[in-house]
C-alpha cells in the first residue's frame, strides 16, 4: 500500500469505529482476534445489504426460493462435501519464537519483497515454484522452498523451523450428552451445503422446476490461522450465496448470465466502478468447470468479493454417495431423470461491507480561497443508508422541535430517521454526512408559518423548500428500494 | 396432551413440513438432534418477524438502536457473566441402558404421573422437594428423591443410577493455531452479553442518553441434554433481545412499561388472544429485582415465548470488575456518575414462529349439506405472510398468462408474489391458503376487456373485482407494515 492509500484505509477504519459501524468484538476484554460486531450503524447498513441481495435474488426472480438452514450440520455433510480431509491450510511454527505461520504466506511475502527490490525475475520463479508444490500438496517442498530463500521468522529473526503440517480450517465442538459420549460437530465452514442437503426437500415442497435456484444468508466459520485486514478476512463471517440448478450440458450458459447479473448488481450500488473487475480462474477447484471472482480495488488491491464457481454436479452426487438418498430430478420437458449442475454465486457479506464502505468515504476539501474547511462523508446508495433522513429543528425553542417531532412521527413508521436539536444546523449536517444520511430535513420559522421545511441534499449539500405534506412521497421516491431494483 | 391437541399439534409439525416451513437439518442424514432448517416459506417468515420486531423496537424508538455482534466473544465475558461457573443442568446416567437424563426432568415426569393418577397431594410433596434441591444445589438430594420414589429408567426399567452431576450446557470450541496452543471459546448461549460489552461503545458513538436501549437479533447455542417438542427447544436458536439501560431506581417503572408493551406487540398479531398470559416469577434470578414471562398456550400446555427480566446492574458490574474498565454513564440532569440498570425483553424467536404457526393453523369445515369440504389455510397476518398475493391465470391459454405475469412483474419490485397457473382455480385458491397468502389475484376473460381483475380474501373466501391499476395502493394498503405498527 502507498502511504495515501494505508491512510486512507486507516481513516475508513476509524471512522467505521468513531461512528459505531464496527468494533473489535468484545472490546472491553482487548478483543478476541479476527472477530467484529457491527455497531448501531453497522447493522442498519449490513441488514440493507443484505436486503438489496435478498430483494434483487428472491423477490425479483420467480424460480428463486430462499432457506435458512442451521449452522450444526449432519458431521457426514462435511465427509461428503470433502471438507473434513481437504479444508487444510499448510502451518510451519518457528521454534524460537513459538509463532505459527500459513508456509504459503511466508512465501508470498518473500515474493513480494523481492518484487519491490526489483528481483522480478526471482520473484515469477518463486511463484511458479510455490505454485507447484502447493498443487502437488508437496509439505516437504514448501519447508524446502522456505530455507533455501532464506525466509526468517519476523519475529525471531530465525530460521528454526519445524516441518510444514497441514491444519483443518473447521472449528469442531461436541454436541449432545448422551452418556456414551458427544458426537463431534462441526461449525459450517460454507452456507452452501445447508442449500444442497436441502435441495429435494425445496424442490418438492416447493414445487420447483429446473432451471430453479436456492439462496440463503447465513453465518460460515474458519478458524484462519492469520486473519488480517480488518473484516476482510475474519473467523466468523457471513455469507450470501445462490445454488442454481441447471439441466446438465447448459451450466456454462448459466454461468455467462450469473456472471454478467452479478456484476451489474455490484455496479449498481454506485461509486467508483472502475473499481470493479472480473478475475477468472484459470487453476479451477476440484468440482468447477468454469469460476470467476468479481474483484474490487480496495486500498490494499484488487480482492475478491464475490465468486461465481460453475460447480457441476459434484455437490449433489458426493451427498448421494455419503446419504444412500437418490438426489435427482425428474425434467418433464425432456422426460429424463438427472442430478442438476449447479452454478454457485457466493459473495462474503463482510467483505461488500467492506467495498461499500471504501467506495462510499471521502474527506472532501470544501474549503473556499477565504476559508478552509472539510467534512468527512459516506455517500451511499440511498437505499442502503443505515439512517434515511435526519429531522432537524433550526432552534431548541419556540415549538419548532414539536414541529419537527411531529414531522419524525410520520416518517418514522416507514424509515429510520433520526432527531437531532444539539449544537448549531452546520454541525449537524456534517454528523449526517459523515453516517451517510442522505437527506435533512430543517424545521425553521417559516415552516411554522406554511408548512414548508428545507431538504438538505448529502452529496451536493443543496437545499430546497418542500412543502411538509409531500415529505413521505418526496423521501420514499428517493431512498425506496425501487430506485436499486429497477436498474437490474 | 389430549388426543385432540396431540393431532392439532402433529398436524401443524406436518404441515410445516409438507409446504417447506421447517424441515429437520441434514435430513438425508437422518438429521441432527434438536435442530432444524426453514424452508423456502419458513424463512420468510422468519425473517418477517424479525423485521416486525426491528421495527417496532429500533425504527419507531427514537432511543433504542440496534447492534450485530459476534457470536464468539472473548472467553472472559462467560466467566463474567457467570456462565462459566453456574450454567449447568444436573445428570444422571442409567448404568444399564447408558442413557443421560435431566435429574430435575426425571422428577418432574414423576410429578406429573402422581397428578394423572389423583395423587395430588404426594406431587406437591415431591414438588416443594425438588424446589428445595434445586435451590440448594443439592444434586445427592436429588439423587435420593430419585431412589426413594422408585424412579426408573425409561429405557431400562432398572434404578441402577450413577451419581447426580453438573452439565455446561455452553458450546466450546478451540480457535486460533498459535504454537503455544489454540484458546477455548464459547458458542454464545444468548445475545445479551454482547450487548453489554458494547455498552460504551454505543453509548459513546451513537452519543446516546439514558434512558436508551440496545436491540439485538441473533443466533445462540446451548448443548441442551433433552431437546424436545419440534422448534421449541432447540440446540441452535435464535433471540430478539433488548437491553434497555436506565437510571437506578427507576427500573421498576420501565419493567412495568415493558411488560405492558411487549404483550402488546405479541397481540397485534392477532389470533386467538386468550391464548396469551403473564407469568410472574416468584423465585428470581440472582441477578433480578422482577421478572415475567410472556406465555402462550401451546397444544402442549401454556409455555414462555419472551421473557422481562429487570436486571439491576449486575451485568455491567460483573463487566466491569472482570474488565477493570468502568462502564458508567455521566447523566447530565442530575449531574452524577452511575452505572446503570438494565430491564431486558428477550424473546425466543423460533419459539415465536411456533406461535404464530399453532394461532394461524386451521383445518377448517367447509362442508354444505350438498357436499363435504375442508380446507387447511394459516391465518398469518398479512404483514408477517411469505407471499403477499399469487397472481393466477384463469386459464394457461389466449394471453391470460401474458396478462397475468405483467401483474406480476409490477408487483414483485415491492412484494414477494407468486404465478401459478397449474391445476384448476380452485386448487390453486387452496394451494395458497395452505400457506397463508392473504390475497389471490385472478386474471380472466373480463380483465383483458375492461383491466379489472379479481381479488380473493383468504380468511374470508369473498371475492371482488378492483381494476388493475389499483393493484398496487391495495396491496400495499393491505399488507404494509403500517397496518401492524400502526396499533402499537
Amino acid at each position: 500500500m502507498s502511504k495515501q492509500t494505508d491512510d486512507f484505509f486507516k481513516n475508513v477504519v476509524s471512522h467505521a469505529k468513531e461512528y459505531g459501524f464496527v468494533f473489535p468484538s468484545s472490546e472491553i476484554y482487548d478483543g478476541l482476534s479476527a472477530v467484529y460486531d457491527y455497531g448501531q450503524l453497522g447493522s442498519e447498513l449490513k441488514n440493507n445489504l443484505k436486503q438489496y441481495w435478498w430483494k434483487a435474488m428472491v423477490q425479483l426472480h420467480e424460480n428463486i426460493v430462499g432457506i435458512d438452514a442451521a449452522i450444526f450440520m449432519h458431521p457426514t455433510t462435511w465427509k461428503a462435501s470433502g471438507h473434513v480431509d481437504g479444508f487444510n491450510d499448510p502451518m510451519i511454527d518457528n521454534k524460537d519464537s513459538k509463532k505459527r505461520y500459513r508456509a504459503d504466506q511466508l512465501i508470498e511475502d518473500k515474493i513480494a519483497r523481492y518484487e519491490t527490490d526489483g528481483k522480478t525475475e526471482k520473484a515469477q520463479q518463486l511463484q511458479a515454484d510455490l505454485n507447484a508444490a502447493l498443487n502437488d500438496d508437496d509439505l516437504p517442498r514448501l519447508k524446502t522452498i522456505i530455507e533455501e530463500h532464506n525466509i526468517v521468522c519476523p519475529v525471531s529473526g530465525t530460521k528454526n523451523w519445524t516441518e510444514v503440517r497441514q491444519f483443518n480450517l473447521m472449528f469442531s465442538t461436541q454436541m449432545g450428552a448422551s452418556a456414551e459420549g458427544a458426537d463431534t460437530v462441526y461449525l459450517r465452514p460454507e452456507t452452501a451445503q445447508g442449500i444442497f442437503v436441502n435441495f429435494l426437500n425445496v424442490q418438492k415442497s416447493g414445487r420447483m422446476k429446473v432451471p430453479f435456484g436456492i439462496a440463503q444468508i447465513g453465518k460460515a466459520f474458519r478458524n484462519e490461522v492469520i486473519a488480517r485486514q480488518f473484516i476482510m478476512r475474519m473467523r466468523e463471517f457471513e455469507q450470501m450465496e445462490l445454488q442454481f440448478f441447471v439441466r446438465p450440458g447448459t451450466e456454462l450458459e448459466w454461468y455467462s448470465k450469473w456472471k454478467e447479473t452479478r456484476l451489474k448488481w455490484h455496479l449498481a450500488l454506485g461509486g467508483d466502478t472502475a473499481k470493479y473487475r472480473y478475475h477468472d480462474h484459470v487453476k479451477l477447484a476440484h468440482y468447477a468447470n468454469a469460476a470467476v471472482d468479481i474483484e474490487y480495488e480496495f486500498p490494499f488491491g484488487f480482492k475478491e468479493v464475490e465468486g461465481i464457481h460453475s460447480r457441476t454436479d459434484f455437490d449433489l452426487i458426493q451427498h448421494q454417495k455419503f446419504s444412500g438418498k437418490k438426489l435427482q430430478y425428474f425434467d418433464p420437458e425432456i422426460n429424463q431423470n438427472y442430478v442438476p449442475y449447479v452454478i454457485e454465486t457466493s459473495i462474503g457479506l463482510d467483505r461488500l461491507f467492506l467495498t461499500v464502505l471504501c467506495n462510499s468515504f471521502e474527506e472532501q476539501d470544501l474549503s473556499t480561497e477565504d476559508k478552509k474547511d472539510s467534512r468527512s462523508v459516506l455517500h451511499f446508495h440511498p437505499a442502503l443508508a443505515p439512517v434515511k433522513a435526519a429531522i432537524l429543528p433550526l432552534t431548541k425553542k419556540d415549538g419548532l422541535p414539536d414541529k419537527a417531532r411531529e414531522i419524525l412521527n410520520r416518517l418514522k413508521i416507514d424509515y429510520n430517521v433520526q432527531y437531532d436539536e444539539k449544537d448549531s444546523i452546520g454541525k449537524r449536517y456534517r454528523r449526517q454526512d459523515a453516517i451517510g444520511t442522505p437527506f435533512c430535513i430543517t424545521v425553521d420559522y417559516q415552516s411554522l408559518e406554511d408548512d414548508t421545511v428545507t431538504l438538505r441534499h448529502r452529496d451536493s449539500m443543496e437545499q430546497e423548500r418542500v412543502a411538509a405534506v409531500d415529505l413521505e412521497k418526496i423521501i420514499s421516491d428517493l431512498v425506496g428500494w425501487k430506485n436499486l431494483l429497477a436498474v437490474l
